[in-house]
């Protein structure tokens, strides 16, 4: 049986898209270039250019083709246990191999290159943050969060720490860490009155 | 007069760094080479690898030889008020040039390069942590903080939000932003009691 002609680009998005994903792997993101996905691939440079114009954006596409970032809540009732696993699975993601250290490099060029800061955020931030913003209103309905918390600055206040820890100090993340973060959030800085 | 050997090495190390610093404002760090700055500087290369074996290293050691992220806490004896000051103070540095570009290329290439994250780590991170545990302590100490908060999760929880903006979102940061987190998190999320 022959495959069609769109069957087989996409066979061939799917070969570039992974074997930029084993490059990035085997030797490290900073010593991954179109170049050498091409041959991997068996493709010309020029196939990959016509679709990705830089090496940041070919990652961008490869990592997020990975469907592991989906990271949907769990609906047990409890929307607070819920958000601790989540961010227990978040930071499993994070933590460790492959996802962890492919996701570090792609912050790491989305600060040198506009186009992949632009993709990150609107294709893997913005549906993360509007899932996390409906679940906590749900839970501050059901009165389980603060009526005047500003839930804007959810995402920045719960994964911040996160992300401290894995992009600036680049200490272990564990489940230990949530939970210390968890109770440090929502008890407050303020003295207890 | 003439120029002691050691005053010529010192002000050859501050042609290479100036030259670094202007090199990355010109035309980003992404096309900073050691070459360039070599050529800039009027050094051979060689001099500049004998000291920084990396790019990332000369960036950082010529990004802290600005001496600007000091980030002292001003002393006005209501520590809170002297912490959201520094937080403005920080949030100054990071949104504007040419500082908050600079560092967020160094971020950047610190998830590529473990020797750039291990410096800024210690040589950046460390002291200002010291010092906001310091400054928290003696703030939980009158009163002003939970007795129980845990304080080796202050950097996290209270520069977190600020990394947030700067690496993943890129959205402009304010001090009305700081206000903002300073009081979700003062606030604390639990319903109130």
């Amino acid at each position: 049986m022959s495959t069609s002609q769109p069957e087989r680009a996409v066979a061939r998005t799917q070969v570039i898209m992974q074997s930029t994903l084993a490059l990035a792997q085997e030797s490290g993101y900073a010593k991954l270039s179109i170049e050498a996905v091409a041959a991997r691939a068996g493709v010309g440079k020029h196939t990959i250019y016509r679709r990705w114009p830089s090496k940041g954006l070919l990652f961008l596409d490869s990592l997020l083709s990975l469907n592991e970032p989906v990271l949907d809540f769990p609906d047990t009732g409890d929307v607070l246990a819920d958000l601790r696993q989540q961010t227990y699975a978040a930071v499993d993601l994070l933590a460790n191999p492959p996802w962890g250290p492919l996701y570090q490099s792609l912050v790491g060029e989305a600060q040198h290159d506009p186009a992949v800061a632009a993709g990150l955020s609107e294709r893997f931030i913005r549906p993360q943050t509007d899932r996390t913003v409906a679940r906590l209103k749900s839970a501050q309905d059901q009165g389980q969060v603060a009526p005047d918390f500003d839930l804007d600055l959810v995402m920045a206040i719960l994964s911040g720490p996160l992300y401290f820890r894995l992009l600036i100090t680049q200490e272990p993340m564990t489940h230990d860490y949530v939970d210390r973060i968890f109770e440090a959030l929502f008890a407050g800085l303020s003295p207890r009155g």
